[in-house]
């Protein structure tokens, strides 16, 4: 019998968190003078604590006792040889996963989630806000806050509120609560509705509104919290990566691909950074962030500044972007549906450390099926988009008769997105066209913001 | 930080099955004509290979490696220390749980529906029917089925069928056939709609209907396939038990109690028969199923010959039994609705080497909340109520001072079943009564039949 999974012992969780700013040169984020921001602008939104990490240039950042223990709960992950589907493809390449989905709201977010929490919780805040597209993020804040006993209030947006009632009774369990967004609770909120009382809502307006909720609050003891884009997400989502070169290395395997799917970017960033590393340090490695056709940050988009939601309540950032207004087509991975990517990956892909790849929403889901029918696990729509990227490179692998390693992020099982599954079943689904006029759009609501410099890191 | 799980490599997977059938007398199952059946009699319904297992008294059957090496995509499954549950319960007690969670349908069932799909391929047939109720063994061998190239029908009971969708999506991903119970495809189901063309069904219907698809298959190449109950499947189940003890040993501990929720009994079968074995031997140990008390097969119905399915087909069996016409009320445990109890559960009851145990459905979702709060996993409605008895076991021995150790069995998570919580945390769910002449119209239908001798196996 073949050995399939290769574990770490909890003494063997990385004690640190790898960050890439020590490595790589960034443009600022912008205030709304247009000039660069000061950690002080972000103190009504983040606690200091993590200010401090959101602007940091050390390489590695020690990971807490307290959070090392509440990682434990699901931490480390194992790392899967995917024999069936190799057999499958028959191909020669080695194609290994990365298994997130064991985390008790099934996917990469609580490791940035638990951090947060316990950080904020530090500092002294009682109680934290957020948004949710599909309703990942929400639920793992909802965990986390339980576990340091902070209170958790998600605005949801209003579409997959509608659509997937599970999510809500997660966070519910967990003492969460979940409302539906745009909602009147928020000046945001209510400007929203009354121009269009039955909208579905986007991750835009919700960010808006969990930042409003956030900075209002008179008793100063609420923060928002947010669960991809920014550098200290990305940081604490590199256990990911440090645990799978870990794991590698026990068996004596580098990997050639490293493959993530990409929103916001950080179960890519959490699994690719510490392979940027090597990267930067000469290494010879392809990494690949992988988005859908239907919202091409990545592949399509221009690199700028914008803000990071609709409402421009946030600093501007500099990044691929789609323009704040963007409103993505509805897409089954909602987890993708964002305008705009991570500043670090955005500015890893400017200088050609990336390269992006971008996929259609049939092939994801063919693909899904084709991973549920031989290694026997069901991934979540957003995962789906890595494999399909991961199947076409084994096949490449084939053609070309090289015994490649393929290292891929299983960012998270797709148990309460199963209704997706029934649609591509049943024959619902579509490929979605990108509108023609897309791109010169975006174009002409990011060419009112400062352009941010090409810098070159290495 | 203290290290929570304990793992086992696949190399320590047990390599055998233990069978309970080697240190127990049992009465034998009874043919329609009153006589004890021959292992010919099933041949229409098992392949021969399984019969051959059913009715075995080797204590120790090895395992196919085929079946491990499915297996081995979740197993060996981690033993937890639940540190933070003690904590909140201030107890002096040590509580481990064996995540059985982790595989791919989200529960215990796939070890004995991998073990079942491949005796079935190795025996030539082609396609298996089983009936499900909450979803979780239809799911579990949908997942099986398509690992091993098998077709595979799922009657599911119709009101599960409408509530929890996703379980229909989940098997029709792995390639299976769900369709409502009853159904016009069996003489069985036709018959009952005729009659009430409204009716929610029930297990007892939906046995009925998938062994008539099976036997009345002109090919001959397709048998029926059973989640619980029958011996095979509870020998299938016993790896999980052999793993505990492997992982306890490993940390020096051994459980003063055992606790598994039992609904057909296989997965508290599986944790506990391991340990029956040691209490056989003279070692001093409780041993506790635990049940819904609006289900009270074990703690209130009479030991008894009777049908395991509404329409009579299958044998006699003996077993605690409310009798095979009896309908379990609305319970959101749906695992834990059924009106008999597997042969082996319900002989080691009869001889005192189990102790039952009831417990009221708020109880168990309390406990269900209590443990999301603290180790920050969502179990199961079933999960619950083995969980409800650790919880009273945990303050027993606060109050006594003791340091028990006490092992149970997570038989599968919760992330299917949110709408449960969701009625629980908007008060809607309630504890449900027994009508008061239950067990005297039990008794009347078991009177039919002939009783079963009181054995002492030790």
């Amino acid at each position: 019998m073949k050995t399939k999974k290769v574990y770490l012992t909890e003494d063997e969780m990385p004690r640190q968190w790898y960050n890439v700013l020590a490595d790589i040169k960034m443009n600022p984020p912008l205030g709304p003078d247009g000039n660069p921001l000061s950690p002080d602008d972000l103190a009504p939104v983040f606690p200091m604590n993590l200010i401090e990490q959101e602007v940091s240039t050390e390489r590695w950042i020690d990971i807490p006792e307290e959070v090392l223990s509440v990682l434990s709960i699901w931490r480390p992950s194992p790392l899967i040889r995917a024999y069936s589907l190799e057999a499958a493809l028959d191909t020669p390449a080695r194609i290994y996963y990365k298994y997130e989905g064991v985390s008790p709201p099934g996917s990469h977010k609580p490791n940035t989630a638990v951090a947060q929490a316990y950080y904020n919780k530090a500092f002294g805040i009682k109680k934290l806000t957020t948004e949710t597209g599909a309703g990942q993020w929400g639920s793992a804040l909802a965990f986390a806050c339980s576990q340091f006993g902070l209170e958790c209030k998600v605005f949801m947006v209003r579409i997959s509120f509608d659509q997937k009632p599970y999510r809500k009774s997660m966070m519910g369990t967990w003492g969460a609560t979940c409302i539906a967004s745009p909602s009147t609770e928020t000046q945001a909120g209510r400007g929203v509705l009354e121009n269009d009382p039955d909208t579905p809502g986007s991750l835009g307006i919700a960010i808006s509104e969990a930042i409003e909720a956030a900075v209002t609050d008179p008793s100063g003891e609420t923060r928002y919290s947010l669960g991809s884009v920014l550098n200290h997400v990305m940081l604490h989502q590199t256990i990911i990566g440090l645990e799978a070169k870990k794991q590698m290395e026990k068996i004596g395997e580098y990997p050639d691909i490293v493959i993530g799917c990409a929103g916001g970017g950080s179960n890519f960033a959490g699994l690719a950074f510490p392979y940027v590393l090597d990267k930067i340090n000469g290494k010879d490695i392809a990494i690949y962030p992988v988005e859908p056709e239907a919202c091409p940050t990545l592949t399509r988009a221009p690199f700028a500044y914008d803000h990071g939601d609709y409402a421009c309540m946030t600093p501007l950032l500099p990044m691929y972007s789609l323009g704040h207004t963007f409103v993505p087509p509805p897409l089954h991975a909602g987890g993708l549906r964002y305008h705009g990517m991570a500043p670090t990956v955005s500015q890893l892909l400017s200088e050609g450390i990336l390269e992006a790849k971008a996929v259609n929403q049939l092939s994801t889901y063919k693909a899904g099926m084709l991973l549920a029918k031989t290694e026997g696990v069901i991934p979540a729509p957003e995962t789906n988009h890595a494999l399909a990227c991961v199947i076409d490179e084994a096949k490449k692998a084939k053609e070309e008769g090289k015994e490649k390693v393929i290292l891929f992020n299983y960012s998270g099982h797709g148990l309460i997105d199963l209704q997706a599954y029934d649609k591509y079943l049943s024959g619902q689904l579509e490929n979605i066209a990108l509108k023609e006029d897309t791109i010169e759009e975006s174009q002409k609501v990011l060419d009112q913001y400062p352009k941010p410099e090409l810098l070159k890191s290495t």
